[in-house]
């Protein structure tokens, strides 16, 4: 059993910089054919003069692969002479409510203070890019801003927004209710849940941010994959740490999945019979919502088993010595 | 600010056996006048035998320290003679129901192929400690099992029966609805929820089994444990692990509080205008729900700063290195 995946994209990304971005780029520029490049360096990607030095940092870092890297701004108010200078070189731009709390209308009018912001990148047209959690409980946080989603879709209907990495069977459901909203779901929202991060003995490996939900919402998010929902993109939210920032007291949120997703994905959609559903997932989605022409790139994945490895360089990847069914197998360019 | 509590009962404790519990008895010892000792060894305490051995193990390790061990078997179906000859020894015998599942139907019918052992237990007056979780989604589990101790409570009426480690709001209203059912309750449950262990970054050392639950069941049990409700007992859950079981990837469940239960329990009765309550929380209550007189042992506290050990041995205690307002100063006996 094979698959040819064409010009595969992982729509929501994090490369970091320095060593990090030199060890991790190439694992997702060897399978996919681009990304997008999530901004939340330290400092942020905020200026156009970041967005050109970060660009050139992740090009020279997954060279010579061939990966079309979409860039996103860091989220702040920005004139339009700003957003007219950055937008010819980004993709969009990522917002993460840093001040929205568990009472959601304040929430709301923390987001309503950046009405003209929005209101410029609608005329502009440049997508926007969230991360929708308000800071209340773990487990509802994703719940609650979803009046918030509802709120940008309405006010701004030609306004282009994606949820990132979404969680919930609710998410899910707002993406039939508005034509403007999009979303990402990462790998492994679609396959665990609380209970494999903490139903059992407790997993570094697999705390993330938003947390994995309930069962009910894992089956929601995967019926919405497997059927090549056309509103939904894979963006695997790849997140690298060094092995002493899981593995100790305060460890860091983040899953890394990038080297495994294709393989992972194939088995997991081999398994539902899903298959013929998985271009879309991976890629024809995204280029339709994003207007987006990647680079060529054909993958080809046969199902032929694999051990994830332990570590890539310092870093455990998710399920990290489990066998896994299918395998990549040829990368081929035009 | 001062305050003496009377023959401190942790009516919910793991000694564990050999070096951690040498480690771990006179930490319990010296601020408790007794405890109840759980039997979940590796074999577990499940004959007269192993009772008698254990209690001589756990006597050593204590002294010269003045505690009164409470002894617990492990539930399996015991004989009539064997329950004879361990009662003398012991307080009662603790459940964990292996193969209750998320079907609480099935879970129900689990426990029913046991009823002659809870008939038995009633006629012979010996109390049911039960772990109260189903095989369920970590957030439900309790949730779930509340069916399985309406049944218990209902249909033996004069069995004794404690709901051990509760953290949901639902069990502490279970404590109303049958005369026969009463709880321990840990310190964490009361000060902690789920945001603490997986909100923020990941803290191994706050998680355990029952997991914390949701701010407003964190409030039911504070509410419940701040008015000393009659039917709710301090029991601990204090469990010790070697730091390099808990700071890895599969980490184990277990907070371990024995040494800074009462100073966190002052700081936080205290803070609420509740000490006048505490007497009955750590103690009164446990005396007369199961009959028990302790020996007579003062432990005088007083609002005088303390910093949390960052550990005890190779044990991190809950909030390592935190500053309390609450310390012991002194241990009388009479």
């Amino acid at each position: 059993m094979k698959i040819t995946l064409n010009s595969p994209l992982d729509m929501h990304v994090h490369l970091r910089q320095d060593e990090m971005l030199r060890q991790v780029a190439p694992l997702s520029a060897e399978h996919f054919a681009g990304g997008v490049i999530m901004p939340n360096l330290v400092p942020p990607v905020n200026s156009v003069e970041r967005l050109l030095w970060y660009t050139d940092e992740v090009r020279s870092a997954v060279a010579p692969h061939t990966f079309e890297p979409y860039m996103t701004l860091f989220f702040r108010n920005y004139t339009e002479t700003e957003l007219l200078a950055a937008k010819p070189h980004m993709l969009g731009i990522k917002l993460y409510p840093a001040g929205a709390t568990t009472n959601s209308e304040a929430g709301v009018q923390e987001i309503t203070a950046m009405d003209h912001m929005y209101s410029m990148m609608q005329e502009l047209d440049i997508p926007l890019l969230v991360h929708g959690e308000t800071h209340g409980f773990v487990m509802d946080r994703e719940r609650e801003f979803c009046e918030i989603y509802r709120y940008l879709a309405e006010r701004y209907p030609r306004l282009r927004i994606t949820m990132e990495h979404i969680t919930t069977a609710e998410s899910v459901r707002l993406l039939d209710e508005f034509e403007n909203l999009h979303a990402t779901v990462t790998l492994h929202h679609l396959v665990i849940t609380l209970d494999d991060v903490v139903g059992g003995l407790m997993d570094p490996h697999l705390f993330c941010k938003p947390i994995a939900k309930r069962p009910e919402d894992r089956l929601a998010l995967l019926e919405a994959a497997l059927s090549a929902h056309p509103k939904l993109m894979l963006g695997s939210d790849s997140a690298p740490h060094p092995i002493d920032r899981k593995e100790c007291p305060g460890c860091a949120a983040g899953v890394f999945t990038a080297p495994i997703l294709l393989p992972l994905l194939a088995e997991l959609y081999d398994r539902h019979g899903a298959l013929d559903k998985l271009q879309a997932f991976v890629s024809n989605n995204a280029q339709r919502i994003y207007r987006i022409t990647p680079p060529p790139k054909s993958v080809e994945l046969e199902r032929t088993p694999m051990t994830i490895p332990q570590r890539y360089g310092n870093v455990v990847p998710m399920w990290a010595g489990k066998e896994i069914s299918w395998s990549v197998v040829s990368t081929t360019l035009p």
